[in-house]
C-alpha cells in the first residue's frame, strides 16, 4: 500500500514531528471498537494506514497537513480510538494523525475550559475538579480514556445528556479551532452555529486543534440501582426521574432483565437476574428527593446505593456510568462474544409505549436497554439495545421493524457518517469539506455526499466506499 | 378586635419575646402586596394582626405557638410581606409572626444551605457567593426583599424555573423543619415527598424554622434583551430558546408591546415601543450560543446585552429579572395604577399557538407577559398578562375566556390557596392541617378545605371566609 503514497517523502518533510511506521503499531493505531459490529468488522479489519504521524502542537499539524497536500497523501485523525463505528480508522490507508499526544488542559475558568484536542476527559476534569470544583459536562462511558477531541468529532453524547442534551445542542461546545486541509492551511475559530460545521463529521473536513467546553459543578455522584418488575415500570419510573427538572441527574439508564445480572458481573451479587434495574447518578444533596419518587413507584427496590456502602465493599466496582451507554455492550460481548447492537430513538412522546412495544416483540433477542437524555427540550430515551447475534441479515431486519414501528435507526453497522445519522447530506458540512478539503484528503470515504453526491440513501443499500475496496484489493 | 383575644395574657406569657402592638405598625406588618388586585384590596384593605411576635429562634417559635394554642389566638406566620395574594395577611387577627429577624444563614456546602426562615433570598447569596462561588437555584422577582421561608410557604417557582423547574419539584427543596401549633409544639423534620405537606401552603400547616435549599453555581449572568416583529416570533424564539438543553440559562420572559417602551422606564430608551421583546439572563460562557440561535430568527434585533455595556451604562438599571415576574406588573402600576394582572397556564406542547389565539383575541386589553419554564420536564411558558382593568366583572370574563380557549387560570384575586392553585382541595395539606394544627389556629381563612369540607369549587362563586366578614364587622 505504500506504494499509492510517496512516505519517504513525508518523513523527509516532517523532520521534527514524531511519526511511526513499524507495521504493528500503525495497524493497531489504524483501528477503534468498530468490531462491535460484525459487518463493521467483516469490512473494516484489514484497514490500516502507512504511517502514524503524531504531533504535539498546532504549529505541527499545520505543517503535516500541508505536507500531506503537497504530496496527496490522506490524513485520517485519531484521538485515542474509542469510537464504535470506524470513525477515525484510514480507509484509503496514508497518514494516521495521533493526536492523543497534543493534550494539554490550557485554561480554566468558571464554567469553561480550555484544552488541546488529545486530552483525554477524565484528565480534564482531574486538573478542573481539585482546581475549581468543576468537571465536564457531557462524556461517553469510555471517560477514562476518550479524548475530548474525539469525542467532538464522533461522538453524540452520552453520560451528562440527561441533564444537558448533546454535544450538537448549543452551549455544549462553546469554540473550537480547526486546521483546514490546503497548500497553506488556515487556522479558523468557530463558534456558535458555525461548530455544526465541523461537529460529529468524523475530521472529514477540518482538524480540531483547540476545544473550549463547558464545566458544570462536580458534585459528589451517587450510584444508585433500582429494580422493578416490569421492563414498563421500570421506563416510566426513569421518564418520571428525569422528568423532575429539580432532580440533579448525570446519568439515567434502565437495562432488562438478564442483562444486569449476566453481563455486570462485579455487580452480580445484588442484581436478581428477573429484574430490569434503572441505574442513575444522582448528586449526593438530591438522594433524598430521588429516594422520595422512588417510594411512588408500587414495585420500586434500591438494590444499591454507593453513599451506603463501605469503602471495602466499593471497592473494585466500576461506576454505574461504566455499566451504561457502550460499556453495557462491551460487558456483555465479554461474556457472550456474539452478541451485538443497535442504536435507536424512541421519540418523545411516545417513548415508553414504544419501548414496551418493540421488546415485547423481540423478546431476549434483542435486550432493552435505555439510555435516558434531554432531546430538544424534551426527556425522551435513546436504546442501545444487546441483540443476540444470528445473521447481518437478521440484524438488517431487526432495524427495519424498529422503523417499521416508528423508532429511527442510527445504524451502528455503517462506517459512513450519513448511514449512522440522518440518512441524508448534511449540507452543511459539506459546504465546510468544499473550503476546508477541497481535495478531499481528509478521511476520505466517510462522508457519501462528498464521495458520492448522487447516491441514494433510500436505496436500502449499504454505501461501499470505493478507496476501501481498491485498497483492500 | 383584641376584645375577642386575650393579647394581654399573651404578652405576659412572652416576656422573653420581641412584641410590638402599636396599630399602624401592626397594620403595616398584617399586608403584602395584595393590592395588586383590585379584587383582593376591596376585601383585605381592612385586615390587620392584633399584635407582632418577633422569634429569633426555633425555641421562640415553639414558645409562641405554645402560648398561642393554650389561649386560643390564631397565628399568621410572614416573612418580608412580599406575596401578592394575601398569603400572609391575618384574616382573623391575632398573631401575626413576624419570622424577618430568625434569618441566619447556617451552613454552606457543595450544592447545597441550610438557612433560617427570615433570610432573605439576596441575603442568603451575598454569603454563598464569595464563600463558594453558588447561589440560590430559584427566587421570585422580588429577590432582594423576599424571606425564603416565605418563598417556600408562598410561592411556587420564579427566576431559574427555566432551569430548574418549581418549588413544588423533587430536589428544588432539600429539607425542611416545622413546628406544629399543639399544646405542645412538635419540632418535625421533613424530606422527599413529605415537603408537599407544607410547601406552598400559607403557613396553615406549620411554621417552618429552617430550611435546607439546593444551590446552582453563580455564573456571571448577562442580560439579553432582543426585538421581534411579532409577538408569534418572540414566542417562538423563546421557546426555542428555553428547549436548548445545553444553554445555561437563568431567565427567560417574553413581553409584547407596548409594555416594555411604557413602563420599563430605566429601558425606555433601547425599547422600541412598537415591538415586542424576549428578556434572558444567560451565563457568560452562553452567550456565543445564543447569539448563534438568535441569527436563525428573522426579525429578532438584540437591543441589549449587558456584557457590551459600560459600568456608567449599567448604572441605575435594575436587573432584567426585575423587570420579570411580577415585577413586570409593579413596574405597570407604577404609570398607571388601573393596571392588573392574571396568571395563566398555557400548556404544553400547544403554548405558542396558545399564546397567540389569546392574546388576539383581546388585544391590548390584555399584554402579553410570558415567563418560559420547565414543567414537568418540558418547557412551556406561564402568562402573567397585565390587564387593563375595567371593572370585577370583565376581570372574571377574562379569566372564562382563558380557560374556555384551554389555558388555566391560577387566579391572583383570591385569598384562599384553592381558588388560586388547582382548584380542588390538597388531601396531603389537608390531612397534615389536622395532625399539626388541630385547632386551626394557624392562618385562618386561606385553606378552604378545612373551613367547609362540602365547598363545590365549580359553585363558580368566590369563597368568603366567614372570619372574615365577622372581623371586618
Amino acid at each position: 500500500m505504500s506504494a499509492r503514497y510517496d512516505i519517504a517523502a513525508l518523513k523527509s518533510r516532517l523532520g521534527g514531528i514524531k511519526t511511526e511506521d513499524n507495521p504493528a503499531l500503525v495497524r493497531q493505531k489504524s483501528r477503534d471498537f468498530y468490531w462491535y459490529s460484525p459487518t463493521l468488522k467483516r469490512q473494516l479489519d484489514h484497514v490500516t494506514a502507512d504511517i502514524i504521524v503524531s504531533p504535539m502542537s498546532e504549529a505541527q499539524v499545520v505543517e503535516t497537513l500541508a505536507a500531506c497536500h503537497a504530496l496527496g497523501i490522506p490524513v485520517t485523525p485519531r484521538g485515542t480510538g474509542t469510537g464504535n463505528y470506524g470513525q477515525a480508522m484510514p480507509l484509503s490507508g496514508g497518514v494516521l494523525l495521533d493526536l492523543s499526544g497534543f493534550n494539554a488542559v490550557k485554561d480554566v475558568a468558571l464554567g469553561r475550559v480550555v484544552t488541546e484536542p488529545g486530552a483525554v476527559i477524565a484528565q480534564i476534569d482531574r486538573q478542573t475538579r481539585p482546581q475549581s470544583r468543576q468537571e465536564m459536562r457531557l462524556h461517553p462511558s469510555t471517560y477514562s480514556t476518550a479524548s475530548i477531541g474525539g469525542f467532538i468529532a464522533g461522538g453524540s453524547g452520552g453520560v451528562g445528556s440527561i441533564r444537558w442534551g448533546g454535544l450538537r445542542d448549543a452551549g455544549n461546545v462553546i469554540r473550537l479551532k480547526v486546521v483546514t486541509m490546503e497548500a497553506s492551511p488556515r487556522v479558523l475559530e468557530l463558534s456558535g452555529d458555525d461548530l455544526h460545521k465541523v461537529s460529529h463529521a468524523y475530521g472529514t473536513n477540518g482538524i480540531i486543534t483547540e476545544v473550549e467546553m463547558p464545566l458544570a459543578p462536580a458534585y459528589d455522584w451517587v450510584d444508585v440501582i433500582v429494580s422493578f418488575d416490569t421492563l414498563r415500570e421500570a421506563t416510566e419510573y426513569a421518564n418520571a426521574v428525569g422528568e423532575a427538572d429539580g432532580l440533579l441527574l448525570k446519568q439515567l439508564a434502565v437495562v432488562d432483565a438478564p442483562v444486569p445480572h449476566d453481563y455486570f458481573l462485579r455487580h452480580q451479587k445484588y442484581l436478581p437476574r428477573d429484574k430490569p434495574v434503572a441505574m442513575a447518578m444522582v448528586a449526593a444533596h438530591a438522594v433524598s428527593s430521588l429516594m422520595g419518587m422512588t417510594k411512588r413507584f408500587r414495585s420500586a427496590e434500591v438494590l444499591f446505593r454507593s453513599d451506603r456502602m463501605s469503602e471495602a465493599d466499593l471497592k473494585g466496582l466500576p461506576p454505574v456510568f461504566e455499566l451504561g451507554w457502550n460499556h453495557t455492550t462491551l460487558r456483555a460481548l465479554r461474556v457472550d462474544p456474539s452478541i451485538t447492537y443497535l442504536q435507536v430513538l424512541y421519540p418523545f412522546p411516545n417513548q415508553v409505549e414504544l419501548v414496551e412495544r418493540i421488546h415485547a416483540r423481540f423478546g431476549d433477542e434483542v435486550p432493552a436497554h435505555l439510555e435516558f437524555v434531554r432531546f430538544d427540550g424534551k426527556v425522551t430515551c435513546f436504546g442501545l439495545p444487546l441483540v443476540r447475534f444470528t445473521t447481518e441479515e437478521r440484524l438488517e431486519e431487526i432495524m427495519a421493524i424498529h422503523e417499521e414501528m416508528g423508532a429511527p435507526i442510527f445504524n451502528p453497522h455503517r462506517y459512513t457518517l450519513e448511514e449512522g445519522g440522518m440518512k441524508q447530506t448534511d449540507e452543511i458540512q459539506l459546504a465546510f469539506k468544499r473550503e476546508a478539503d477541497p481535495d478531499g484528503l481528509l478521511n476520505p470515504g466517510k462522508m457519501i455526499a462528498w464521495e458520492d453526491p448522487t447516491y441514494d440513501y433510500r436505496s436500502g443499500k449499504t454505501f461501499l466506499f470505493r478507496g476501501l475496496s481498491e485498497h483492500a484489493a
